[in-house]
């Protein structure tokens, strides 16, 4: 472990003295900490007359603080694509600061022809996390759930039994029932509209990066687009491998894709480009900032990355599932073996598909409507539903005193709209959903400690809510896709409310019935526009407002570092004032 | 004024007999009041075997409670589609209950073959208004300004000078900065996707009604589509009417879209169908619950429906402009009038257009892209903008010390979108922004008496924001309408973020810059899905979470009606708990 680095927090700014060299640091403008967060520090000397450039690194007041950050880890030349004029750069692991305030880094590189220098300001923030701040986290992702998302599940699953009526649901989602709401902008570092990588590491380190980029930020070797380019880059610790370093969490993953897709892999991975599967699968096993596993709950799809090694493909021979084995990890192969778990292991491992999971709709085994493919699985033909892997995972994770950090996510959601897959989609939302009311449960019946739930999205895709079609109309539009061609007129549109029935089973509603949903669908693709939030458990009433992604990074760890029990008695406060209900009149 | 009624809160579910006459209460399920809050009981009785049917209400326990009710205003016949078969209904006009709770209305109606039952649970909610509760609102609404909507609001206002690097904002929107955020759902009585008409009697007076419908309910007439049948439904008082009737509130309604128009009317009008402008101009003038003009202000397009009237048209040749101002309010008649008041006046009239006023693009006089057509009116070319009306609209108001209730529209946001003219609709949001940067300037200078924000929407479009396009590439996408063909690449696409830049003299965006926004909209028409909210203020804290639109009239009602110091402190206590800002690296 590398020694914080402590110095002065008074502002300072930098002015360039436009000399020979050029320098840059390569760190986000607005790049925030906690307190005793790794970061890697690169700075970037281009330009150069001479290839002995001397690099000085200082504080806001000027002093040199070059040995508080020790020697440099790497020291490399010929990185960017100007190969006419000399470079170099210095990269140091592994830093961070010990107290909190506004820190600012400046490096001043001088050659023969003079000197150069760059600055950034780092916000840093306080962690102590001393009792009672022992909380546990769940954070539950809806890949591409915006709020037209949310609309979608809560109309097809609010509105079995007759559940909707004159405009008002009996029961909302239960995300829904979460008492409070923030909206959250996800642009990226470089881009109005953010990928799934990019919006989970803001949540993940707490900063904003490019897209395709797990808590590394760009450097100028990128342009090789190599995997060694892709994965030197500077990173940012994340909050999962942060609280189990310093704090002795219990962490994990769940989703239905891979388990090494962007955001699930943005809870513990460090690559700059996310097609690197491989890559942070090895990660996840041998760990990045401490050596071991990174999480102790892995569940999900994508087990070839881990059990179908080869040099070409991975740079590596191992079985990573054998390795994570032999480390202890109780391994479940499919719905029957992880429902069986009477006894929550140590640690859990299952991997239940080649890559993705099979989506929801088609682990019901219901009908795809045209224009929508099955996504099941014959050589994994037994895949356990989201709420039953968060079950699993919670019972791990909770099975002593030490607190946890889990991330679950939907991650279909986005896959089935990037196709367009109305249906494959929705129903995916409502396999959220009800994940979520599996943590709520357990959050509810816990004694002793407190447990913060927060459900969101990465970002946003473009299914709308255009209405709703009488499905025996021939023709009827239930899903126009983008490109189809558009007359203005919704075919088989009708008043009233959906009518989807409830499967007795599995308790999922069904897609055979009259009335439903019309969807419009705009492009394959994402969106820039904010997603929704809800929150619950001690401090939830940090999440309102409207705030950027790398927020919630810093109130998640603002919730788990503070005592928020005066906070958390607003809700006694309003519950004095609250209104009437509408909910009375149910029907008996 | 009618008495109230006065009785127990027991539930009691009635069983139909099945007997010949079928009883219908003409009043929604779910439906709410606050306590004296003015509604009318319409009872249908159809299927009569004689007209001599007679009528008995009860309580919860069966008590007769006829005569509290007293003698019915209007008993008419022949009111359904049925000639064949006799029915006869029963209108208790301006009823209210005294007392808070749970109460049951049980409509029994005899004939010579039997006796029948319909019955309806009303939720009352407690309303005392003691100071300190003599509070002010004011409520922003941005018609269809849904989550893209904001959102591209701020890319193109947030862009300018710089504003917007490494995908944050050194400045968010006015409506952003308001600490609570929520979630509210739009449904109509009768369909998944709302109008602003049932949308905005949602909030005025506190139920769902169908689409097209202004504080009123379907009654079994309305199939006659005349004025007649469309002006005796039953009511539901609006919270503009009942603080002005009751509290002594001084009440306002501004916008940029016809006053008379479904937003603005809901404040203060009762029919069956919005596009009745004239009528609605009357009830304006002449009051419904209290005799006399509803408002004390009004600002905004319409002037037609005042002045323009035939016994054809209008049902009478009033010129109501001149009663108005024969009643003591002062009329302005443009802009330059209207910023030349420098006095408030007691009473205020201003309106600056013939029907909806120009909007903001126009009003700057910038070239509108391609497919987009000016609304500049050449007979009235010197219109204001939304934040000078909402100036004189609160000075007006807040006068002396008698509290007051504005709604300030942003009306042609849901306008330029219908007609996908991107720009039209996004400059509107922007000037909605800074009307309600106004009324938080206001609130913030205020001492003594204390004003409730709420800036949201009535229901959401389909404009979403797809990223950003070089507008020097020959046939960039700016705007993806709903039935142009799309091939799933976006001509013109850039990574980065806008640049647009200020007009000096405005302070408004210009739309002349390289680096534009793409959006795309998939039909000319609303979206069932739910809208944000921002709240500040007293009592702000309740509108977080996800609740539904008719609650943001009873959350409004709870926040004018009680003492929310003990509430309000809490925004103290997260002031401790706040994170490290993002903000502290500002370019110098």
């Amino acid at each position: 472990m590398q020694r914080p680095l402590a110095f002065a927090c008074l502002l300072a700014t930098a002015a360039p003295l436009f000399a020979a060299p050029r320098v840059h640091i390569a760190l986000p403008e607005r790049c925030r900490l906690l307190t005793r967060q790794f970061f890697d520090l690169r700075v970037e000397a281009t330009d150069l007359a001479d290839t002995e450039a001397t690099l000085i690194l200082r504080d806001e007041k000027g002093r040199d603080i070059t040995a508080a950050f020790g020697p440099p880890d790497e020291v490399s030349s010929d990185n960017d694509h100007l190969p006419a004029s000399l470079d170099r750069a210095w990269t140091f692991r592994a830093k961070s600061f010990a107290t909190e305030g506004i820190k600012t880094v400046m490096a001043e590189v001088s050659d023969s022809t003079g000197t150069s220098r760059d600055s950034r300001r780092i916000g840093v923030q306080r962690f102590k996390a001393r009792p009672p701040g022992k909380k546990n986290l769940i954070l539950f992702i809806g890949d591409a759930m915006g709020e037209s998302y949310r609309d979608a599940g809560r109309l097809v699953a609010g509105s079995t039994g007759g559940g909707m009526r004159g405009g008002f649901f009996d029961e909302l989602l239960q995300m829904d029932r979460m008492p409070y709401t923030g909206t959250v902008l996800t642009h990226a570092h470089n881009a109005v509209v953010p990928d799934s990588a990019n919006t989970a590491s803001a949540w993940a380190s707490g900063n904003k990066t490019t897209n395709g980029a797990l808590n590394v930020f760009p450097d100028n070797n990128d342009w090789r687009s190599t995997e060694a380019a892709f994965l030197d880059n500077p990173r940012f610790e994340t909050l999962w491998s942060y609280l189990k370093r310093l704090h002795g969490y219990r962490t994990g993953i769940v989703t239905t894709t891979e388990v090494t897709d962007a955001t699930p892999a943005a809870e513990g991975a460090y690559v700059g480009y996310r097609t690197l599967h491989k890559v942070i699968a090895r990660q996840f096993v041998d760990g990045t900032f401490m050596p071991g596993p990174a999480f102790d709950v892995i569940l999900g799809g994508g087990k070839d990355h881990f059990d179908m090694r080869t040099i070409e493909t991975s740079g590596d021979t191992r079985n990573l599932i054998d390795e994570l084995v032999t480390r202890g990890y109780t391994q479940v192969k499919d719905r029957g073996e992880l429902n069986a778990l009477n006894e929550p292991p140590e640690l859990l491992l299952g991997l239940f598909s080649s890559s993705a999971m099979t989506v929801a709709y088609d682990k019901l085994g219901y009908t795809r409507p045209p224009g929508e493919f099955s996504t099941f699985h014959p050589a994994f033909p037994n895949q356990p539903f989201l709420e039953e892997m968060t079950a699993k995972a919670i019972a791990t994770l909770s099975k002593d005193e030490r607190p946890f950090i889990l991330m679950v996510e939907g991650g279909m959601i986005d896959k089935q709209s990037h196709g367009n897959h109305a249906a494959g989609t929705i129903w995916d939302v409502i396999e959220l959903d009800r994940a979520i009311g599996v943590g709520r449960s357990y959050a509810r019946e816990e004694k002793k400690r407190k447990t913060l739930l927060i459900a969101t999205a990465d970002h946003n895709q473009t299914m709308q809510v255009l209405g709703m079609v009488d499905t025996t109309v021939p023709e009827a539009l239930e899903n126009l896709r983008s490109g189809s061609g558009f007359t203005g007129l919704v075919t088989g549109a009708v008043w009233g409310f959906p009518d989807y029935p409830a499967d007795p089973a599995s308790g999922y509603p069904r897609n055979d019935n009259r009335y439903r949903l019309s969807l419009g669908f705009r492009t394959h693709d994402h969106t820039g526009t904010p997603v929704p939030l809800s929150a619950e458990g001690p401090g939830a009433s940090l999440f309102t407002g409207t705030w950027d992604q790398t927020d919630l990074f810093f109130k998640m760890a603002r919730v788990l570092d503070s005592d928020t029990t005066k906070l958390d008695r607003l809700e006694r406060e309003k519950a004095r004032l609250k209104i009437v209900d509408q909910n009375y009149a149910e029907t008996p």
